[in-house]
């Protein structure tokens, strides 16, 4: 057990040196042409990187030691000032019981999860908060599982619980799960008594890559995708990588459609390693899933230290996301997985990107082949006509006085734009294109 | 019109020296007798404070000029770093449009009322936005008015509105009424789009001297009172004096509970005037309730810019609270106003105190007159039992790891603590001799 990692002996290809510069323009809508910004390189202390992302292929990378343990982990710090935090990243990290005990504050622990997870983790977990811990009690609330509870009603039932069971201002909420729970756990730990401590155990690549790290918390409106909620940072996020053991094929390939993100907005260099790992990703490599979990967690922490609240770079990360979002709102929340309409939407928005003369059609055919060999859908579903489009991407948090801001790639790969200077013909054009009507 | 400040002319008196020290002492759970810390002395920078408090009683005070418009008012700044903000107090501030247009971003505002205050300001409001400015548009929602609707259901209705109308991130909400109002305007405000603007434009006494300053915001849970929050500070308080002539005896008492517990607290010489001029306020003398609101908000932006999110201080702001909280969950919401819950409460506490031997029974005396000429109940209604409260006051939000923190008075008249740390037998002893069962 306690040289389990799945960390070492890599059966895929590493990339050979560090990250490329990633570039990223924020584009105001009064300019004529796009004012591209210096190119931002970003500077990560050596302390806390681990050196996966510097190996030569071949030798096992060497990790750092996370614990006083026996198992090792990868950390990722997420920078925030007062509000840092880190993100753990290796195998086995739940029988690690020291790694979440020394982030709970407080005797009174609340864990979120859901109807699926909860067989599978839950008494895992409660162990691992509990073991040797005598005066620490575990309560749980366990939702239905499934985009389509994460709203307003399915949130007042942590409330309920939290209440009922008289936890205090110090007490800590946990979230079990996929990044519904983690959103849904992450907005009642904001909002209750005004605040309180929580921590973020992902159990789904989607969340493992995405939404548990970077403090987006919040729950869905039936007129559009996570309208109500808050920043709101967790103490740290632990990832067991063999909770994906237990992942649905599909849900996997959901959270694949983030990596693939990451390529495109900032990190061509990882972009072209999933090319080539593309199938060991797909059979759960363990060390190639680490190694994608662990420089997506990278990217999105950097972009989340710049830039917290969104106010340009971090919407970058929101590639794919508008259609997306006017996908899974129109065609039903749960219809789809969010990577799944992230997926169409990344194929839209890149279709976008082409049609402006920004981006050349090599760019445009490894998108689709990359997302097509992940088994994700690149096309929106029938459904979806142009006005349905138009009227749902209308309310995105991303409009500004009226104007729909979209991220778009620009130039070689790796470099995107978020911008509202864009020819309206050229969104016209993709919306029939991918639009039966 | 232009010089019709209410400030001015003070036929009541006011003090003659710059407020006396105030001294708090936060006290551990594991002390024997409650640490008392050094004396806290405010320092507030002079350029922002009026000359009100050290004008002897006889002249008119001296205004310091808020606006480049012709009336005058005074402003109290919050120091809250990046998140600081100004309260605006004085007469007519409604028609100076300037001051409100000022502070509102974007071009979309949101009016939050409720069925009361729409029929009186809103139209008022309405004019103040967008008077010379064509391109604002403001979108009003009207709310049913009572604590007893500031519940998760109504607050949806405030997202509803603003997303059917289609407010984005650069929007302002602007809450207009009692402290129900902006509690749930503010809450509203930090999850929108997680989080936008907001302008606070307290219309009742009990808004203008507490709720609306400090950015404590949230709804009520069946189980306990502002259970599920947020601290969001607005981007500023306007007070316009004028619209307490419309305020209904009971709400003008409701709204001097407070008043008098920043006397009690922190600030012996406010209450000595307080004791002075009760007939001037409940008579609703301008410049006494001028005073007496610029006086309180002083006090509260002082804590709250020293203790913003509760750790301690800002908890002495509660006396009477806890008490009081326990009245109006157990009585049901509406049945008491706020002011009236907690004055009874705050008669409580200071009983508490006595028995603890923590003050001399002047102060209980005092305390009980000032109420008692305020009209203000001073005994929890009779359906309250001794068991209600236990069980009631168990869900505070002061309870931590089990344990029930109070605010208690100790000392001088203007002295209190926060403390876990005193004779349980004391506690029981009030509420036997409080409650009839």
């Amino acid at each position: 057990m306690a040289s389990s990692s799945s960390l070492v002996q890599p059966s895929v290809r590493l990339p050979s040196k560090t990250p490329s510069v990633r570039r990223f323009a924020l584009v105001g809508r009064t300019n004529q042409s796009p004012l591209r910004l210096n190119p931002i390189r970003i500077s990560v202390s050596a302390s806390h990187r681990t050196r996966l992302d510097v190996q030569a292929s071949s030798a096992p990378p060497m990790m750092e030691e996370a614990t006083s343990g026996s198992r090792s982990s990868t950390v990722v710090d997420v920078d925030l000032g007062n509000r840092s935090y880190p993100i753990y990243i290796g195998s086995g990290l739940l029988d690690e019981h020291d790694l979440l005990q020394r982030h709970v504050s407080g005797k009174q622990v609340l864990v979120v999860t859901n109807t699926t997870v909860a067989p599978l983790y839950l008494d895992k977990v409660i162990k691992a908060l509990t073991d040797g811990k005598p005066n620490v009690t575990v309560e749980s609330v366990i939702l239905p599982d499934g985009e389509k509870y994460k709203d307003m009603d399915t949130l007042m039932k942590v409330f309920d619980k939290a209440i009922k069971t008289r936890l205090d201002r110090k007490c800590t909420f946990v979230a079990l799960g996929g990044g519904v729970i983690g959103d849904m756990c992450g907005f009642a730990a904001a909002a209750f008594l005004r605040g309180v401590n929580f921590i973020q155990i992902p159990t789904t690549l989607m969340a493992q890559v995405d939404s548990s790290v970077g403090g987006k918390t919040g729950v869905n409106h039936p007129l559009g995708k996570n309208l109500i909620g808050a920043f709101y940072q967790p103490q740290c996020v632990l990832i067991d990588t063999d909770t994906l053991n237990t992942l649905p094929d599909r849900e996997l390939a959901s959270g694949i459609a983030e990596v693939v993100k990451y390529g495109l907005i900032r990190d061509a260099e990882f972009f072209e390693w999933q090319e080539k790992n593309m199938q060991a990703l797909l059979s759960r490599d363990p060390s190639a899933l680490a190694y994608a979990i662990k420089r997506s967690c990278e990217n999105k922490a950097e972009v989340v230290s710049l830039d917290e609240k969104e106010s340009g770079l971090r919407a970058t990360l929101n590639l794919g996301h508008t259609f997306g979002h006017a996908i899974e709102t129109g065609f039903g929340y749960g219809q789809w997985l969010h990577g799944e309409a992230v997926a169409a939407g990344t194929v839209m928005a890149v279709d976008m990107s082409y049609r402006l003369g920004w981006i050349d059609d090599t760019i445009v055919k490894r998108v689709l082949n990359i997302l097509q060999k992940a088994k994700l859908p690149t096309t929106p579903p029938d459904m979806m006509t142009v006005e349905k489009f138009e009227s749902l991407m209308a309310v995105d948090k991303k409009v500004a006085d009226g104007l729909l801001r979209l991220i778009l790639l620009k130039g070689p790969l790796g470099n995107c734009v978020f911008t509202g200077d864009y020819d309206r013909k050229a969104l016209k054009e993709t919306l029939h294109a991918f639009c039966k009507f």
